[in-house]
């Protein structure tokens, strides 16, 4: 049987998602260059993309933005001429922004630049330069085990030159200009779940946002981690004080279990709603601290902005073996899970875009439900969730509390209430705050 | 071994409380009419109770007072001319507010008025039409299994007609005008826990108290359910002002564990005050947090008034089989729970009554105990709980910490902490804040 | 292998202050006397002790200075002729502050003036009698069960004469005024645990500031239980603005889990960082909201003091059998508990020393930390303890969260906090808040 939300066929959304990641994964991204356009390229077959170039040596907050880095091919040769290492079998073998490289050397000084994971003889790990001027290879623990002695032929086939930063935008305008922010990193190359699997959510959210009349505006923003927050931070500080709410996407396709991971500041709405959401599942998941470190909501929790940005993952980084190795593959996430993913992101979103308080216009005492058909006409015996909704909604809205407010306090479905909510606005006994 | 409380017979006060019940257990009550007006009568033989009669039609909040309900007989004779059903046998044959009928009618048809409990089989639900025009019979489910397909003859010799609500209340006025509300529902025809039970103890508490002087002063309310309290609150608005705590007292007559569910405040005196009592009892207990629903508390506590009152029951509403069925009747009840109901009455109004905040007049260091006889004159042993209520009292008298809040944080029992201030007060150590 | 800190060797440690208080031992000090004055001076030779005489009659707070007691002797005498009791055999035997007695009399009226430990027979309990005009002997039960009928000759060659209350005061100065104050009580006899060990580790810290810059003052004052405390209060309430943090030091000198009462404020910085010091030590140990008992916290928490004292204690009053008893003997206390009791008394004198809230200079992202040579170079594996340590003190930096407060949200070590602050100190990117 499929798996439905409303219109949403989510085990077909699953299935596309993955089909986008699949698309995507051979692409050589970094923080700058070809890899990054052309993928920003494809997600604008679904979104219309805004696409900013921000030119290398552009000063942004602390940092300049980079030379631009390109890469054609990189190989080792051994002693006998064998190809030990080649970056067209996996594009993780080279450290990101190595710089170019044409030269012979010893086994010693070679093993200089060589990074593994000796306790995954058979991973390739993730490595990146971006800021030394240096270059090197990731290689499976067991290949660089084999390696004779000798003088080997190393080639890295690449250009560090000055050229620009790609960042991908999309905003979606709701009728007021209070904003989600909703951001992936695009910088990783073939790495499955961190973070095509982002990719691929905030892909799907922004596309099927097309059309929709929505309160809240959603921002998309598709940018290379750390440089691409600070370069996207630096030249929309005016857009800043409309975000209410933020979310980092990653690590979004694996089986494991939800994590979310609250703002700086602890209890922003969207630390609240998470917790909501994840708790009404009824599905393991955990709820972590904010700490300076995982993903962009650093840049975005940094104190100078103490954005309310969380992040909702699965796995977190750090926190499952294949995380940044070649072993976060296409197997490792699956169409299931990146649609359990969605779902939860829509939860959320749901909360955030109803999350109103209202002001009860019949304050003293309850008003008569009975007169207006809200309320069963023979009484005496158990109350039921839709009843106790409409209490709860004109009991708690005196035009502090709002619906998740309510939500929290009283236990009942995020929707009842929204139910309840729009029958007292149609019978005037409620208003917006 | 009679268990007493001072000067008072425990033991003797459950079996008089009972006997009040037995007396009035038969009496048809509803929201309005003969059977209130006869059992706030029988109370005003104990209180010195004031009667207020509203008529049918007085605008009262968002409500309207309806009309007066009588019924004098109801019955339903099968095809073979048996009475299957008499209002005689238990006046919770009939749905409350049920219009008068006199008609002959299918099975079919009469089964759309009949309500059962299908899996408690013997038992007579409770249930009620205040704000409908439809009539109904509640019946054994067993009963209404062996009838057989036929015409039946139903009577019910009700009127609806314009009258009058009756409420009754009694006000034992202190030494300030600071108010204890004490509300009990007079609705509930022959239902023994809910809430004769209430009307118990609510009666016993306020007979109590003549002739005593208190500080508070203490407000009892006999109010039929819901349109009793709307109706009070529409009338005494100017009051409200001056109730400092309040209590909606029922079920408290069966030997469930005692039951506190707090104000929609959530941290007013008489929650935290309840709480302690509840405590310091050791027994088996619960604290819930607020709903808007259970009794006359959704009133007090709607946004418009958002009073500090609280409810202590035993076992709460639909939280036993018996709730709002003819199972719970004067076997249900006994002597002894309410006996241990009252006791517990008492301590939560001992703590109200005396929860005063002082000034320590020697505030820098501890004064000297010893000279003023209040401390041992051997030292460095373990001292004992009057040492310490003493202490604590000094140290917590800074004018913002009553004696609740030194209480809770000593973990000593109230009545030492009460010892204290007075002997503390008498060497002229403390003064009122 | 011996234990170290630093440059400090703790086994040395363990054993002067084991040393130390085998020297005071002997003494019969109380709360007046020679007894004080002769452990002063023999502190006095460790540290550079200001040493106050305040006369018998003076008015402190709402006490008076008592008058001064010294005792050569005492010993009571069976009818036999056999001393059954004799103060030179232990200090304790004697009630302290005893007036001088010279008389005969029967068992039954000598029995009035003998406290017993029924439940420890072999052990001698310690009484006083400060502000009684009275006399008492401490016997082991054993002994007083023994006791036979007749005549008893009884003496007490003591002197209660007019003389003065002896305090002792060091004040190490820092670079601010801010202080920390180091209590312990000075006015037990021959008891090891309660307090000679308190008076060893005051003695241990004093003597370690000599000729060490700190930012903090500190300030140790050694004083007679309560009126020792009552008196320094009173001299030197021109003083108390300048107390940050306080600690009254006892009971540290047996092999229990350590024990930290709090401040009567409860979450005064000295609360907090002793429960961060003793968690992550990972030591068994407890943490006791504030009680006016025990020791002369009560005096600085009086409400009009309410200094932030709190206690840090191993096994505290009354919690351990062998308190205020003889068996609170040398052999209860051990060099190697000491030494432990002081590297916990270091470490949280480090975290009040260096506990200060910076400014972020760099508040929008995070700064380039790699330019700085503060980041690795090769990115994508896991963040160490140190860089994480930069991160946290760049996030939490604005200005309001010390570095205690930062050590609690992120679970890192106060030392690497405090290693952190001082490089980005050095690279401009922080500022003193």
């Amino acid at each position: 049987m499929t798996k439905r939300r409303g219109d949403l066929d989510l085990d077909a959304a699953g299935r596309q998602m993955h089909g986008l990641m699949t698309e995507l994964y051979p692409l050589c991204r970094s923080i700058t260059g070809q890899g990054v356009r052309e993928t920003l390229a494809r997600i604008a077959k679904h979104v219309d993309l805004q696409v900013h170039e921000v030119p290398t040596g552009t000063p942004v907050l602390d940092w300049t933005v980079p030379r631009e880095w390109n890469i054609r091919g990189a190989s080792v040769r051994d002693p006998s001429g064998r190809t030990v290492v080649d970056f067209a079998d996996s594009n993780l073998h080279v450290v990101g922004y190595s710089t170019p490289v044409r030269a012979s050397m010893a086994l010693a000084e070679l093993r200089e630049h060589l990074f593994t994971l000796p306790e995954r003889p058979d991973w390739i790990p993730y490595r990146t330069a971006y800021w030394a001027e240096t270059w090197g290879f990731c290689m499976r623990h067991r290949d660089v085990e084999a390696l004779e002695d000798g003088d080997y032929e190393v080639v890295i086939d690449s250009t560090l030159e000055d050229g620009s930063l790609t960042l991908g935008e999309y905003l979606h305008a709701g009728t007021t200009t209070d904003e989600v922010l909703i951001h992936c990193h695009t910088c990783h190359p073939s790495l499955a779940n961190d973070n095509l699997s982002g990719i691929a959510i905030a892909t799907y959210l922004a596309s099927r946002l097309r059309g929709r009349e929505t309160r809240l505006s959603y921002r998309f923003l598709f940018l290379p981690g750390t440089i691409g927050a600070i370069t996207w931070l630096a030249r929309n500080e005016d857009v800043l004080g409309r975000i209410r709410h933020g979310l980092v996407v990653c690590c979004v396709g694996d089986p494991g279990p939800f994590t979310y991971k609250r703002s700086r500041r602890g209890d922003a709405t969207v630390d609240r709603a998470a917790a909501y959401v994840l708790g009404r599942r009824g599905v393991e998941h955990r709820i972590l601290d904010f700490t300076p470190w995982g993903y962009d909501e650093r840049q975005y929790c940094s104190p100078g902005f103490d954005l309310p940005v969380g992040s909702l993952t699965r796995s977190p980084n750090n926190a499952y073996p294949e995380y940044h190795t070649s072993a976060d593959d296409l197997g490792f996430v699956t169409p299931e899970a990146l649609a359990e993913s969605l779902d939860v992101y829509l939860d959320l979103l749901d909360v955030l875009e109803h999350d109103l308080a209202y002001r009860n216009l019949s304050p003293k005492g309850e008003p008569q439900l009975g007169r207006r058909g809200l309320y069963p006409s023979i009484g005496g015996d158990r109350a039921g969730d839709r009843q106790l909704a409409l209490l709860w909604v004109l009991n708690q809205s005196d035009g502090d509390h709002t619906l998740l407010d309510i939500a929290e306090r009283s236990g009942l479905p995020f929707d009842e209430l929204r139910w309840a909510a729009g029958q007292l606005l149609e019978h005037g006994l409620l208003a917006p705050a």
